[in-house]
């Protein structure tokens, strides 16, 4: 306890502003990025642009990636980091949610709120969600309903509805069926690679462009090249060259972007039917939030907007949002959304 | 050089004995296996029992598994250990067939060689080759003609010609296609459960019997429990769970088996079609060696049958054999085949 309370990380600490504040967390498998911002009342629509006191960044986050001290002291540092930024203390503190991924079960929700209560005096309102939730926050301005798709290296579905009940599809990893996220978009190009050299499947233009990419002379090389580092994101990388094969015109990288399309639809379409996001008529208007460089619209092959289109034939009522604030900062509007509900 | 020449290893040396022998190692991801055969001409076919003065076994041998250091260890314990029990020494030895998992390129090849090349004085004949090639040659009693299909954890389909072209399908892991492997039918039941637990898949009896197997309440258990350690043996584990409840009558278990052998037997006819095992109509006769225990006869649902199935309406000249002894056996018999021939 004394270490969290007296540590060097806040002993930066000034005597008390008096003004109140909230932090909102986003913590990846990249970075965790730290949102400080005010309580104030908010108009509704809320002020563009918002008010946002400091903004700190770190590593990585993840208790399953980083293990549990590692990521405990990457928080608390980036917590302070954003509360000295803005000139206020911990005391200053009125609400922190920390939306994180690997929040997966209860009991790792439960386990990290109980790292933050040491942080914090006991009135601070805490809240852990998993990392998608501040990501639909992000598009909905801190109200918890629609359905939030992520699609970068891996992909999730999350859902709310108005009355609080949640619901998820994905965000399992590769291995347990992910297979229109960009790792699996990739993993199944590099297999179509091998598939053409074997002489299991057609040929492809993306041989000569996968190898060129990666300074391969042979496909048999990629098998070194896989296992030297299986990373996700190291193979996910990959996804704009599929993605530049298909405008090309190769029926094989075609396949495979209209596959990620109908993967990447049946979690949105599965989190909607199971809250009934649609009404009973499935033509209830509900927010799409779209999140993560697969589905970015800066391509002529756009799955991003192949997804909506999917999605729209059996949800008229979805309304796609791309997001024009950062996570962090969806979880800042969560918190502060939950402390003016509460107090 | 010295540490290979005099170490402690070969430190139980006796005097020459006078008889000549053969090593014939399989180096798998688990095991290493050691055989010792004395040069002797045999009749065709070959006696049975085969005449193996000894066995040792030893621990992982794949370099890029365990480091090159400890690969070369243990390979150089195990020759010694089988040199030792057959009261033989290296000066005995005429020629070594190493076939190791790992090899998937010249340069893995000559790589080993060149170890081999320390441990052996300069007149025995060496042969570094990929463990299907041992697992085809188990079939075969030693002769490098037609195709070995291996499914285990992974899978691998390696062929010959008689007149010594070679071909390969698959082998490469999941991530670039191996589908038909343990591994890869235990990931699909996987992926079939977390898809009917968050509804974008149809129920299936997988669900309760795979937690039950886990000791798992409920799917979403599955992440943590798949990435506690993502080893592909433990997934591969999973396979009888599969078949039991394709033999039940569940729809999504015998999807997934059926995809099985349709990329097992996809493997095979790449092969048999790239060197033309079968001949120009496709009816000559080739050996088709079954090896792992995915394709085991043990079962009602029977993976190696139905496979056999698929490939004899193609190529109706494949003779499937089940091989009678192990791959090490294999490896020696090819020594013993090259150096009858070469000397």
């Amino acid at each position: 306890m004394k270490r969290y309370r007296n540590g060097q990380i806040w002993g930066f600490e000034p005597a008390e502003s008096g003004r109140e504040v909230i932090l909102g967390l986003d913590g990846g498998t990249t970075s965790t990025v730290c949102i400080c911002m005010p309580v104030i009342s908010m108009s509704d629509p809320l002020p563009d642009p918002l008010p946002v006191l400091a903004r700190a960044v770190a590593g990585c986050s993840n208790h399953n990636s980083v293990g549990e001290n590692a990521a405990r002291e990457t928080l608390e540092h980036v917590m302070a980091d954003a509360l000295s930024k803005s000139g206020s203390t911990r005391s200053a503190v009125r609400a922190v949610c920390l939306a994180v991924s690997g929040v997966n079960h209860p009991t790792d929700q439960q386990r990290i709120l109980n790292w933050l209560r040491d942080m914090f005096p006991e009135n601070v309102r805490l809240y852990v969600r998993n990392d998608a939730v501040a990501a639909l926050a992000s598009g909905t301005m801190g109200k918890l309903h629609g359905c939030v798709l992520i699609a970068g290296t891996g992909t999730i579905a999350y859902g709310f509805t108005e009355d609080g009940r949640e619901a998820r599809a994905a965000g399992a990893g590769p291995i347990l069926g992910d297979w229109g996220s960009g790792y699996g978009i990739a993993a199944q190009a590099l297999s179509a690679v091998i598939r053409a050299y074997d002489g299991r499947g057609p040929d492809t233009v993306l041989t000569t462009n996968i190898l060129r990419t990666l300074h391969l002379s042979s496909p048999d090389e990629l098998i070194g090249w896989t296992y030297a580092d299986p990373s996700w994101a190291r193979i996910a990388a990959l996804v704009p060259v599929v993605v530049s094969c298909a405008e090309a015109g190769d029926e094989v990288a075609n396949k495979i972007l209209q596959d990620s399309v109908q993967e990447l639809a049946l979690s949105v379409k599965a989190v909607v039917q199971r809250l009934g996001l649609c009404g009973e008529e499935a033509n209830d208007s509900f927010p799409l939030v779209m999140v993560g460089g697969v589905l970015e619209a800066n391509k002529r092959w756009d799955i991003g907007r192949e997804v909506v289109k999917c999605i729209s034939r059996e949800f008229p009522g979805a309304i796609p949002i791309r997001p024009k604030v950062e996570p962090a900062v969806g979880a800042a509007l969560l918190a502060w959304n939950s402390f003016m509900n509460e107090r």
